[in-house]
């Protein structure tokens, strides 16, 4: 418990623990998103004239996590509610302790949100682009998946319950749908860039402004081009205005987060169903120790799969908590601000988890057609009977149509006699049709409807997409 | 309680009854829509020459919420989990009514989902337009008081305390900001276009095909011909593929309804901060009855601001419910997809009344600026120390200017003192600045930073929105 | 859309359209119970002799919902954010035309709050009532199925996979304990029963007080036994203080509907998983139209666990909802009272929605005890091999039994071949076991492990809670 | 970012970095509390006679987590989506480094959630006695301020508006009136305690059963032996059955944490209302470094109460998390056991911060009843306009009595002039009341109804409490 190294580990973290994303989003990356946000700023101060190009240059180099107690940090912050401060008072003591001269320029003009705001925004950019890496990845496996399986019939399924035939190949593009329109959702937040915050103490730059006034510029522009400068040396977006009580960007992001952890929900919960001890269509790749149980040597769990439902079962709530915190009062909320920043971290770690999981899955994912096939026939051929309703409608009618059918699917599942026996047998259909018929209706692997057709739309959107690279920012 | 009457008429819900998105999203509004798609289908199978153009015709005609029993409808649902089972088959017997021959075309080759989930986009684009509309209004009267208070100095507030001047001017582009960040949200949503849902049984719209292969057209392409067809027929989008499983519209409408719920709350906050009797800047506009109290004669209550933070307070945890069912197992889910329809339908009802009660209180809202003078006044000269100690930096030191102001602040405060006179008795001050400097620093309506700069850009952004609408579907 | 009956009459809500629950927490319930609420205020004052029984009378008599436009008072609810404004109105004009002496007894002393949540824990009581019969049915019904299979053997699964053998009695008894909880949980607040509310415009009671005064009730007291009397007219709890800004009671009874859908989706996940055509171990009650499709003749869908998980999707964040409104600043919140109205209400119909399907779900399951051993043998020997490392180790030592068993069950896995003869023919196991031993040990009826005596203990728990009902208010 | 430090150390956190609750549920502590688990359970079937003593002494003695890499077992963890297997390989290791024979009886007949939900529950349960400490010493300093300001007169607010006069003591009242219902629903948990975990792979108990027959024990009721012991060395409760996908456990403390932040988040609100510039009737307690600004000098930011609504706006999303997660299908689910872990701790996390700060700020508050007098004040006689109305009523009648008011409090509002000066001028006030009467009526100090005996009711209930505490279990 010495130096609170206790606090979180990532213990409790399996989807994110040691993976990119850990070190993406920790306090580590914080620490020094802070320290850059700080540095960004003297940097365009310096280039705009208002402090010494040396002194930025000096704060710049201290500018270094590695040389601040992030502990004592942390604990100073419960004083005022944020780290900021205590931020400040220690780079301002480290560059001092360089060049005493330099450190008068620490902080210059700024407040607390503008840092904090910019370092959630960088850290946050950073961390779209390691998500959006694996999606690209998870992307391109479930492509292959589904070009591979275009024809690779199974058993379409809803409510839990057979329904008609679809195939494999259009599940992995229905997978893949939703990853393009996750992709999509990220790219349009890398291609504008997320926007670093500069308002100062209430939203007016004010003392930006003052301190530009005591270096002699006194241009009614100054604030523009401050903004624009911060954002450029942080290649991230320069604002319209402040957005310390407009949270949209904040929003943005935790909704297309959202998004990724649900559709990766939706792939995580087919893979479960389909990799059941009855159902063994999939498995989730495997590698020594993958999967192991404490107690069952036999055991191989889907863990994959299962780290991206955890993260997909937590992330819309988190998402909902910053949305909640939209509601900000003032220049500035006491509270609504505080409580966005755990919520918003731990949306991105375990979307990133989750996707970084993903790609794995998709790339191993072991697909047995055989036991599609053998599924697909399991519950005999009820699964065609809406096919053979649709024959026989215009011949008896929507309803008598309908209505046989169910009888005599019923029928079938009572007595255990084959659907088609039973229909070859039955009067009004062999007055209309000929048994032959019946039985070319009755196959369910050629019951897959337009589902190639499907495949070939996603996979076009995917090499549109894959053409296209979300944007320039890093 | 008979017929049911008694579920919900809008008893709980002041933010929405009685305004136009209760029409847009009520049951009635839902049957209808349901059976809009309905006849949209046909008529779209009848332009592909699978169904006879007068059985289209017919169906159309019939396909109207007044000739059903509603309730009737309802209460069937729960046999089924879904309520399109009971309506196909009251259609169907009111068509056979009208038309025997036309009847056997209605929800032809069709799945309850495809009709529920185009019901679901079509009244929320519906939904949208009146939303949108709302904002608009809402955003030229915040554009009017922005434009009108650009020089009207106030208090600066963060964490409830005063932090330094603004302008009322700048906290109106603010909120303006929010809400053009809303409506091009909304905007992105009306320009693409809510999708149709079609895929049948299981998302390979076999039975469509099916069908279409009855009536002649055996071609691989129908199923393109026919989601193209349905969306036109209905101006909705057209998908690319079917979303059974795949939530990212509605997604995507919860997001944009959580979005504006929250920037309308932001101004609602203030606006309750703002007409608190202590604090007294702004007043709720005015009517007969209007924010009347049960029980207090004098009472007129901020009840457009309650009832936004009342809707705010609620969307975003319906979102997050739309959000969770994104994961949707196998072709449809059991419970995943049926637990989004009322999260969906009240998301959009209280961003409604939101809107509603947004565009209102903007338009009428009385703005006080004797009284936001005197507020900035009340905690004597502190408001400007920030200023001071920006003066002060270059020729003190950063760290012992703020002390400086820090020491003397806190004097000020205990001894009431005005601050002006500590600062100027101060010998260090005044070894380097002038009395008249000092006077004039401490003056906070002078002290409003770049806000006329903000105000002009925001409303600069608004006058672009303006002149380009979001699109042309309805 | 007359009248507004078009607002939401069950459509999108088929867990609770038509059921008891429906009409106990409809807006005619809520309407009566405001009604109630006034008139119980009013007979509770006249018990005080602060208003002639007469009077008291007459008003009770004419608080009909029957007698009151609701449509026109919850329209009118827009102007003051609730509808006790408008409530009070109408009922002072419906009691007026009966007798204008009484009418001006109405209301008296009293705040919209007051009557509010009155009718808010008054329409809870009654609906946790009925919930709980519904969970009594429930739970009767469950201890019935454990009773009766508690030797049925079955696979018991983790993480999806076949894991150790288990018993559909244990499973059974697994849910009926959920069950007995949620029912606890609730009994807790009808033996304390929910509070009414009695405060005056801010808590302090005044203006009851000040009509007490005038009608010569000068004591100390009168507010202690004003409390008394109108939670004892009402059958609801006496509160210590008034609540309207500490809104225990509200989450209490969230609290307890969230524990009670979890436990009830719970058991619903599993039916839906053991229905599975694959699996195929239990089948849902069936009906005329019961899981009717309205595209596939042979679809039998297992509708009532889809109902009971779409409740189970929605509750907990309606229960957050309500737990954010907890945080209700001054003496009545601007926007969280007001946000709690439809959450709560939506808890409680979804949640009596779920209770009504559990109770006919339990009661109508069907078992299929050879499906069930019949799936437990699909895995070969493996679900056992737990339970021969459990022997070997003592052998051969913890880490190598594992290893040992873990490298088998992986040949076995690959080559086909049954584990039982892959082990006999190991050397180290044949070291030290005896073949026959083997054979015991991999039977996997008969590793069930403690599963009976668990189902005795939940089995006696629910005869003892049996016995205890909740509590003598209705 | 070497060794992972860089996870999570507070730095987001201000809440609870550094304080007590931050060790309690740390990763330091979990690691613990899941050795503590793993030697608690050899220690029972020790004292059953299933292991000898020695080796559970010894496995007790290593199972420390300084001797372990948490972080090695955190970034395993990845592997089986639990940590509970990695950290059975290392202790297994550490115990055989001491005694080879003894690492044979580690997590003998075990599963990782036995462990894993103990830890949770123990971490849990630990946690709590510390939240109830602050909680406790919070309501004896509020007890201490409702006494003490049981006559200071203070504006009773309603939607943000002066309604009728209240007093602080009874604000300080109706807060402890939360936190003594926080205590209680604590005091429910500790007082039954929180139950161990122990059901093995899949809840039967079958391996521990396996290892006793092993050992000569071949009872029925070894297993129920078992639970008891277990839960008696490590002060928890015995659980009736496994409550593996049954968990009302944790669902009742997220529970207990939402209700416990929501009352001390109301508490807050208010301190953030009322210490708001312009009302300046309370200022929490200061220090050095407290509360200040990184920008402007003069800041004294309410950073306790603000840390505090921060985690109020979180926890009832994260007890949401928890309470979809009772959703928990098969024996185990896949994701929903795995999305507990963070948000129940977090939960802790951040009500201990809460309770902390609540303790820290209820204890330092300062309180101006100069200014509650002037606030009072402030807008007129307005806000005994209800007594008065009160007193017109039976000379009047009901209506003409409100709409006099109404119209004399418009018109005062808008002339400026006082209410007294108009309803004395008024014929039909002057008619049946003496002026006297108007101004006795008028003044607020005197109107504050029965706020002295609710204060005295919830000071007994405190004695009450305090006079019984929680419950004997550490």
């Amino acid at each position: 418990m010495i130096g609170g190294h206790g606090f979180d580990r990532g213990l409790l973290s399996p989807s994110s623990a040691g993976r990119a994303i850990e070190h993406a989003v920790g306090d580590d990356a914080f620490l020094q998103a802070m320290l850059d946000a700080e540095a960004g700023l003297v940097r365009a101060q310096a280039r705009l004239g208002v402090v010494p190009q040396q002194h930025a240059d000096t704060i710049t180099a201290v500018a270094d996590a590695r040389r601040l107690d992030l502990d004592a940090i942390a604990r100073r912050a419960t004083e005022t509610a944020n780290p900021v401060v205590a931020l400040v008072a220690a780079l301002t003591a480290a560059v001092a302790a360089v060049e005493p001269a330099a450190a008068e320029y620490v902080h210059r003009g700024s407040t607390s949100q503008d840092i904090l705001d910019t370092a959630l925004t960088m850290v946050a950019q950073r961390a779209l682009h390691i998500i959006d890496a694996d999606l690209a990845a998870t992307a391109d496996a479930l492509a292959r998946l589904a070009d591979r399986h275009r024809g690779t019939a199974m058993a379409g399924r809803t409510l839990t319950q057979h329904a008609v035939p679809t195939t494999f190949g259009l599940k992995a593009a229905t997978w893949l749908s939703g990853v393009l329109d996750a992709r999509q959702s990220i790219a349009v937040l890398l291609r504008d860039g997320l926007p670093v915050q500069l308002g100062g103490a209430a939203g007016t730059l004010g003392a930006y402004l003052e301190f530009a006034r005591l270096a002699g510029d006194t241009g009614d522009t100054y604030a523009a081009k401050l903004m624009h400068a911060f954002a450029d040396e942080l290649s991230l977006a320069e604002p319209l205005v402040p957005w310390h009580t407009v949270r949209t960007p904040l929003h943005a992001v935790v909704s297309a987060l959202s998004l990724t952890t649900g559709v990766l929900g939706a792939m995580a919960a087919d893979v479960q169903v389909m990799t059941r001890t009855e159902i063994g269509e999939l498995a989730e790749p495997t590698g020594p120790g993958r999967g192991a149980s404490s107690a069952m040597p036999h055991k191989r769990n889907p863990v994959l799969a299962t780290r991206i439902r955890a993260a997909a079962a937590q992330v819309p709530m988190l998402a909902a908590t910053v949305g909640l915190c939209l509601v900000a009062e003032d220049e500035r909320p006491g509270g609504a601000w505080h409580a966005e920043w755990q919520p918003f971290r731990e949306a991105l770690r375990l979307t990133g988890g989750a996707a970084d999981a993903a790609s794995e899955l998709s790339d191993g994912l072991t697909v047995f057609p055989d036991r599609m096939r053998r599924n697909l026939h399991l519950a005999g051929d009820f699964m065609t009977s809406e096919r053979l309703a649709v024959r026989l409608t215009p011949l008896l009618g929507k309803i008598e149509a309908k209505d046989l059918l169910s009888t005599l699917t019923t029928r079938a599942h009572e007595s255990g006699q084959p659907l088609h026996a039973l229909v070859a047998a039955d009067d009004r259909v062999a007055a209309v049709l000929d048994p032959s018929e019946v039985t070319a209706a009755l196959d369910p692997a050629d019951y897959v409807g337009a589902a190639g057709l499907l495949v070939d739309r996603v996979l076009h959107r995917h090499e549109m997409s894959a053409a296209s690279p979300p944007g320039p920012r890093q």
